[in-house]
């Protein structure tokens, strides 16, 4: 790396810290930016900045929001006694653009994970634990089917149970249009184990 | 994408105009950026700018340099007769890793496309014609084996044939480890084409 200057060395380290950007698409990212014109430049880092400036987590769900209070929990038209707990903002989007439920959210920014050190007080759980304490009907966890994402439902489920809310998990098993063979074993297990009287 | 914060909306769009970048990576990218705290991304956005600002073209290559002229045209030891023209500055500091090549390099910045409507007055072809002037062996056509670096290299041929100066091309064929059987047809052509008697 003594081949190009120390600044685009240095992009190229800061590029390449970005999830998923490994060595080879930080020097092309690194590249492109230097290829660009200054105004061009300037634009990129000012929406970053903007962006990082007036995004804040909703004070109500934790969601990333540019207004105190998200458009969802502001909603008179959601039912604020079912509460959907999800791990990132992303994911509550995949829910909304389902465009079916009509609930509120919880997004914990995160899942509880030993091995990278982020405990329960790591993630937004705090907050889910005050809600509780108003009028809440129903808890439906859909934090990601993965090991990590399960230690999260196994967590709120023993959380939530005592308090007599209704906990529930969004279903696993085959995705629509998946092929039984293409399916991993434990998919095909706990779509097994999860299986509704016809 | 109504889920989301305009700011973030508009973060997603400015990464996914990135090379390489689709839409699910901008979106990750910008909750990654979103997540982190501010002095990271103060951090970030100053490392662009920064080396933006302090990296220029070689006044000499167009390579690009934090220099005026960069260290290998500045070099005593390195021989300015023979000139590598390559299309970018991450394809120089390939044949850099070799170690093994002693001359000097001249960077177009690019190839002609004219279906993308890069024609020879977008590349750095005009400083690569002032060098010329001076006193050249030979000049190294290294631009990549596809239609636009092709293209580039039968002009650079029939522009700098007249004027006397010895052009080659590196040569094109199976690469080292590869297997006959992996190897597209052109390439096998190719090789067939430039073999060199034993």
């Amino acid at each position: 790396m003594d081949y190009y200057s120390s600044y685009i060395t240095k992009l190229i380290e800061e590029f390449a810290r970005l999830p998923g950007i490994g060595n080879k698409s930080a020097q092309r990212l690194a590249f492109h930016v230097m290829n660009q014109s200054d105004e061009q430049v300037k634009h990129f880092t000012d929406t970053i900045l903007e962006a990082k400036a007036n995004v804040q987590y909703c004070k109500c769900c934790c969601t990333l929001t540019d207004k105190e209070i998200c458009p969802i929990c502001a909603s008179p038209k959601r039912d604020a006694s079912t509460i959907m707990v999800v791990e990132t903002t992303k994911d509550m989007a995949a829910y909304e653009k389902t465009g079916q439920y009509e609930g509120v959210y919880h997004v914990l920014q995160g899942a509880i994970d030993p091995m990278r050190g982020i405990g329960v007080n790591d993630i937004r759980l705090r907050e889910l634990v005050e809600r509780l304490k108003g009028d809440i009907k129903e808890v439906i966890i859909a934090t990601n089917l993965g090991v990590e994402g399960d230690a999260t439902a196994l967590y709120l489920r023993n959380l939530i149970k005592p308090t007599g809310i209704k906990v529930t998990r969004i279903a696993s098993g085959v995705p629509v249009g998946g092929d039984l063979e293409c399916i991993d074993e434990v998919t095909l297990l706990r779509a097994l184990d999860g299986r509704i009287e016809q």
